[in-house]
């Protein structure tokens, strides 16, 4: 049951030879969902062996080019693989009309259909939701309409002890019940408390995407506690007042939020092509939130399986 | 002076792993020429260490998006570097068209002019032409209208001795006649021959550029005891249906144009993407073209400079 986030690509809107631009597969229990889709992700998800195949949905923050332009290259390509399942696009409503029109000069018919899911980026609200995982909105602080997307595993029922099925003999109709909490009262009238049936079931895990985005505190309830969140650093604290009309971040104010909202680990990235090294955005995040890692094109981030209690 | 070809991308449509989408760039005296325009082909530039400031002018030989896609974050990425240079196009008219609605969507405004070309893919005609080069479109069989590109440097002026010029003191205003080919009358009325006042010139060198295309014989006369040919070869021989049906060629097709061109040196390109490895398709043309190789990414093919006759 993977919860594994990949990074494509870290630049901000123009790539260098080492950091390609903006996108992330996250893998949930072999679910796999794009967020963003810059230039070269079909490249990038190539490289990181990630079969297209197992991408049904797409996450797009904003209308940006470097969010966006791989997805010309990647609807081609699924077209001459002769995908037929539908894919879906979560999206700003003007990004259908604009991709129709591709569609029509340079595909004509496609061998699949897209299903278009329209986001209001001013609100947080579900999404997504499937029996694993729900998708939540993010409003964020940029110069056009934007998102980032809250990833959270479903919480799960309690894992039963087959040996305590096979000790008591329990019968099949009484596991569901067993399973939401109940005790089981066996033939005899014994009782055997759940506790002794169950282990407690696996924490939740949940992903946070935050980018393009100026410092906004307004995120910080959404993202409360989460286990990963990725944070817009674009530029160093020296850049703040740069950081601030172009509606990004810098590495210091994203380590804010991540405090803040109390997160377990934040990961920076979006980094202008200016840096040919990014540690200093690193190392004054790491003076406020000690937990942080620079994104690296083909960086993979696990969030792992831990029970609730034992 | 330069005359030297980089492979951006060798694959064909479906990228790999390994081989990036079609963009070739022509280093002719250290101006830049790029030829088509893959997803990916700005991060395979920086890649390649070309500044993206020496690029003036770009050739699309076919509105197919894995010839084009790279346009997009290109022109993205020069207008945010702030480019003012006027940007040259060279395309099929329908791309101007498309163009202006993507940039009307993503970019509005741009630093920089672009000024398109409009080509007539039926004809070969002259489209370009300054001091040095001239290029002219090579008509190619394919599913929509498509064109090559022929590369050629101009014939350049004999290259007058300096160690003459001392010895017989000639003055500045004979110089220009015999680098004409004239030879010198001294002021005592003796004539210094031409032959030993210069050295031969260099030889004009040459580059053409041939996907996507079934085989045609047509574009033999222009092509004709040129340097290099990149010829597509999307496949091997025993796939010589599916090469017809698609409008591309086999290693095998490719050879025979380069011999019935008399060409020096055959580069095959624009892979199928289910040749992981490409030796077959190399090994059929060399078979009857020797000196034929594989475009891999990254792979630079200069033309030395050599004098006419020494």
């Amino acid at each position: 049951m993977s919860f594994e986030l990949t990074i494509l690509g870290s630049s901000a809107a123009v790539p260098t030879s080492k950091r390609n631009l903006t996108a992330h597969v996250l893998n949930v229990h072999e679910q796999f969902f794009l967020i963003d889709c810059g230039e070269g992700t079909q490249i990038q998800l190539r490289r990181n062996k990630i079969g297209f195949a197992k991408i049904d949905n797409i996450f797009i923050s904003h209308n940006h080019g470097d969010h966006v332009f791989g997805l010309f290259g990647l609807i081609s390509t699924f077209n001459l693989l002769g995908r037929t399942k539908d894919l879906h696009i979560f999206a700003n409503p003007n990004l259908e009309i604009f991709l129709n029109q591709h569609i029509q000069f340079f595909e004509k018919n496609l061998s699949y259909n897209i299903v278009y899911h329209h986001i209001n980026p001013k609100l947080s609200e579900c999404i997504y939701d499937d029996n694993n995982l729900s998708v939540h909105t993010i409003p964020l602080k940029h110069r056009v309409p934007t998102c980032g997307f809250l990833f959270a595993e479903k919480k799960r029922a309690l894992n039963i002890r087959k040996e305590k099925i096979k000790e008591y003999n329990i019968p099949i109709k009484d596991i569901a019940d067993i399973k939401n909490g109940k005790d089981y009262i066996a033939n005899d009238g014994v009782i055997v408390k759940n506790s002794e049936l169950t282990c407690p079931p696996y924490k939740t895990r949940s992903y946070a995407y935050c980018t393009d985005t100026a410092y906004t505190e307004k995120i910080v309830s959404i993202i409360k506690n989460i286990d990963l969140l990725f944070h817009d650093a674009t530029f160093a604290k020296n850049k703040e007042k740069q950081a601030k009309e172009s509606f990004h971040s810098t590495g210091e104010q994203a380590a804010k939020i991540a405090k803040l909202a109390n997160v377990k680990k934040l990961i920076l990235g979006h980094f202008s092509s200016r840096y040919k090294n990014v540690s200093p955005i690193i190392e004054e995040a790491k003076k406020i939130f000690a937990n942080t890692q620079a994104a690296e094109d083909g960086d993979i981030f696990s969030v792992e399986l831990v029970r609730e209690k034992e």
